[in-house]
């Protein structure tokens, strides 16, 4: 039964995403149950109407998912379902491939990576792309480290599909300052040392640092700056002649949210030199304010997990 | 062979929660990896050596969980891990059903609520709470709503551990904001509106405001405001006053991250009027910036998902 459907169903539908879908329909639906029931002839009439009816191609979606900081199992678990289901995932650089894994085996997967200012792929381009995709009937994840609107540019790609009458949803994510402070046990607000929490990207325009250094230094909580290590300079030295104490708590964090997580304490003042020291690739993150000087001090013997 | 050793277990370790770890233990080890390959003998001395290195109370450890925005499905796989293995979940008002259903079932549950300024437990309570769970050997579950390090304390909480020599680990969350605006479309940095995002809670104390107004009107970014609807009048007023212009784009959700998510946008002079018919029950976030008024705009009939 199963075999006569599935080659009538591959002359009618020859995208292999779309049939996959109208077989799991059929399988797992009223026609599947009246079968299990014993009624046999019902069954097979209401099989016959989904197959007719699965004739036209589906409407594609695309979803727009957070990745999470890299670790796979900061996953949501909305977000592990959806790359269960996708025909095509639609990946950045920095997702990492823990999460990449995750995805159905047979899905196809586009890369259209992002490394700081440099794209494989244009935005306007992406944006096309995942219009096409999504008119083809396919079931389509744009996975983004992180958490989508977080500096992910989603609402630009949602623009996109909307304005070309594309249905999407978003999903968010951990974004990779909780991840990273939830790792190194860092307060990111405090009841008396930080009631708001900045996150801010810096980076470099022609040699200089587009950013408000006076507002920023004005705010007065917890600074999360999402960042190259290369800007770490032209950003500590802004904050501190905007204002901002040279004293203050600072952390700098590699590898975020992953096993290889690397983290280094010092005064907003050292930081940039301390920081001169480490690999200059990938992403890092800068947490900046009083309330870092209060994370927990822990006897690092204790803190083996059992 | 499993019954004999449960009941020797049983009269060596009173602690339900840490016999069953020990039986796992020795179920899923070497011991058992011995006695699959035909060497019983090696197995059962396996077996005894572990049962003897069992009788100690084993050391506890307190996971400080992020549950996310109240969506089953927006909490992350480790935290839906460490509910399934937890002894003891130590839980908020603001944490949903969605996500205390996931705990193991037969786990205690104490409730140590929270809504606005009243708690049901003082802070220093709770604390002990945790540390004395943690050391009868209990694998405790702090769940809080959203993120555990946005404006929800757990840094007060891992300080408390850390002093008493408890191992912990921080599990971050999707905050309710990145779920509010992913759920509604709203952008909340853009690559020319907003460069910047701050997250703020706003609480009357006395019937005053305690907000640093000019700070926040000049960061320049999105404001994300974790708040009671009864702050927003002078929220909105005192933004104003301190010169952010009332026709900003800005947007109220309530319920945010479910089912019942409700938006509603408005101008920020417009907000406090605008929300001022919703009941006054529960939290609210106020989105507030140039990229709010640049979300997608959707037909409604175009978005219903295949």
């Amino acid at each position: 039964l199963v075999g006569s459907l599935a080659a009538e169903l591959r002359s009618r539908l020859p995208d292999p995403g779309a049939r996959r879908r109208v077989l799991e329909r059929i399988l797992g639906g009223r026609a599947a149950d009246l079968v299990h029931a014993g009624d046999e002839a019902a069954g097979l009439a209401e099989m016959r109407r989904e197959l007719d009816g699965a004739s036209a191609t589906p409407p594609g979606i695309v979803y727009l998912v957070g990745a999470g900081p890299g670790a796979g199992d900061l996953l949501t678990l909305r977000a592990h379902r959806l790359l269960g289901e996708a025909d095509v995932i639609v990946h950045d650089r920095l997702v990492s491939d823990a999460v990449l894994d995750m995805a159905r085996r047979d899905a196809e997967r586009i890369y259209v990576g992002k490394h700081r200012a440099d794209y494989a792929l244009p935005q306007a381009e992406i944006n096309a792309l995942l219009v096409r995709l999504a008119r083809e009937g396919k079931r389509v994840v744009r996975l983004k480290s992180g958490d989508p609107l977080v500096f992910g540019r989603a609402a630009e790609e949602a623009s996109a599909l909307a304005q070309a009458g594309i249905t999407f949803e978003i999903v968010p994510g951990v974004t990779a300052a909780l991840a990273c402070a939830a790792q190194a046990g860092i307060p990111l607000t405090h009841a008396t040392l930080a009631s708001n929490l900045t996150f801010v990207t810096a980076h470099l325009r022609d040699g200089v640092l587009d950013a408000d250094f006076d507002a920023l230094a004005a705010v007065g909580g917890t600074l999360a700056v999402y960042m190259g290590l290369a800007t770490l300079p032209a950003l500590t030295s802004g904050l501190i002649a905007a204002g901002m104490p040279a004293t203050r708590p600072a952390a700098l964090i590699e590898r975020g949210g992953t096993d290889a997580q690397r983290v280094l304490f010092a005064d907003l003042g050292a930081l940039a030199e301390r920081g001169a020291g480490w690999a200059e690739s990938g992403p890092v993150l800068a947490l900046i304010g009083e309330a870092i000087g209060a994370r927990p001090r822990v006897d690092p013997a204790a803190r083996m997990p059992a």
